[in-house]
């Protein structure tokens, strides 16, 4: 019944998460889970599953097959691990990993793609500079474009879904206003764009001119960019920008710098 | 003048960062800068004086040294590379990288490091158990080191500041409780302790037993670890420890988990 489950997931490009205790007692027993429906199987223990699942749904989301290691009951380390067996789950994830698309070849590119390759999403950096868009600027990606932002989102717009995410760090309104056009056309579940409050705001006159005015449309536009954690250097701005997009996919309430006032940086 | 300032902290063992236009209008300008005192020298345009300096005491505080572009008023990215001056500013940092121990070799431990590795930290991981702490299951750690808490605090606690972090990832009261004491014991500007609410609330017995009931060395321990931004994978979760370390040493308000109340996963 799992085996005939996973295989029709897979079949329809669904995604699926099989468990597998490799190592303690029930070794061998399997656990089938999918982000919406019920669980199939069990590891033996109702408090492990509940605890495996959550881990492997995160890791599902991510796109990553990994082992993981808790106590009988779930622990996440085991409180002493010379008198408590330890029970090692192996995660198997089936799905794509995440996107994320970085529209600009700018400073904070590079910095963003390395903590998004952390998080393990399929990375891929956008720019129409070829002097500024090459692998060799960042070879932390797994793709390096030159073009603009709609010949991209209209070949790939079409994938991109709740786990997707797409980052517009060019400042240049060139560049900036079709791709935040060709993002709010795609379902993608995240669409940061970077800018001081003022470029934001003259973005906004612009996006008006070009007829984007949808409270709704708007509502999904990040702007400016990133948790209001007081990030200075690229790299604590990429952290900001993921701790965003981790929040929000959860839907918690998180001090994004666009509910907050005043200058991003004091 | 700029040179025997600069020498003079560095002799000292003070922070300083000496920015040199090395492309532009007014190449060759330089300008020292120091966490608390006035600037020395100018670039040559006081916005972009002011856009640089912020940036280089962000390296600074990383400990890098980098080159950064900004348009000829400090401008992040220039608007129009093809009609508008690049100005690149080399930025050398004087000063030591922060550093992050991490206690506990655990599931966590490597994606808390990756993340850290990309901010600039030098990370040391320390576990007692040393099939555990191995450079092989941490390749990303500057160290790893097979040892309890207390004679690497003893060590080098003296040199942690307000830069450095100690994160402790153990949720074993035998490492948690020596680690924690010997943390408040330092300088060191962040100390995490990773664990339920549950795991929380029993330390918080455990070290009253050990007489750590000062309400200042309390309120110094971010426990659970981590900004409420709902992370479920190790990598989500070394993304909210780095944001909750940001957004705390600027003295930003942000959402830590030991501000909130229920369980961390939902």
């Amino acid at each position: 019944m799992i085996y005939k489950t996973l295989a029709d997931r897979i079949r329809h490009n669904k995604p699926v998460v099989l468990l597998t205790i490799i190592h303690g007692p029930n070794i061998g027993a399997t656990l089938l889970a999918t982000p919406n429906l019920e669980n199939l199987g069990t590891l033996g223990d109702a408090e492990l599953d509940r605890v495996a699942v959550r881990d492997a749904l995160g890791e599902l989301e991510a796109g990553r097959t990994s082992v993981r290691s808790y106590g009988p009951s779930g622990q996440v380390t085991p409180e002493d691990l010379h008198d408590t067996p330890t029970v090692r789950v192996f995660v198997e994830s089936f799905s794509p990993p995440p996107q994320m698309i970085i529209f600009g070849a700018v400073d904070f590119t590079a910095a963003l793609a390395k903590v998004a390759k952390v998080l393990g999403y399929y990375v891929l950096v956008c720019d129409a500079r070829e002097v500024f868009a090459t692998k060799r600027r960042f070879p932390m990606a797994d793709e390096v474009l030159v073009t603009w932002p709609t010949p991209v989102l209209t070949a790939r717009g079409s994938d991109l879904g709740p786990r997707d995410a797409i980052c517009i760090l060019t400042h240049d309104p060139k560049f900036d206003v079709p791709a935040i056009q060709g993002a709010l056309a795609t379902n993608v579940g995240y669409i940061g764009v970077m800018g001081s409050r003022k470029t934001h705001a003259k973005r906004l006159e612009r996006l008006t001119e070009v007829g984007v005015t949808d409270r709704k449309d708007l509502d999904r536009l990040m702007s400016p960019i990133g948790l209001d954690i007081g990030s200075r250097t690229p790299e604590e701005t990429a952290i900001s920008i993921c701790a965003e997009i981790i929040g929000r996919r959860v839907g918690r309430v998180v001090p994004s710098l666009r509910e907050s006032s005043g200058p991003i940086h004091k």
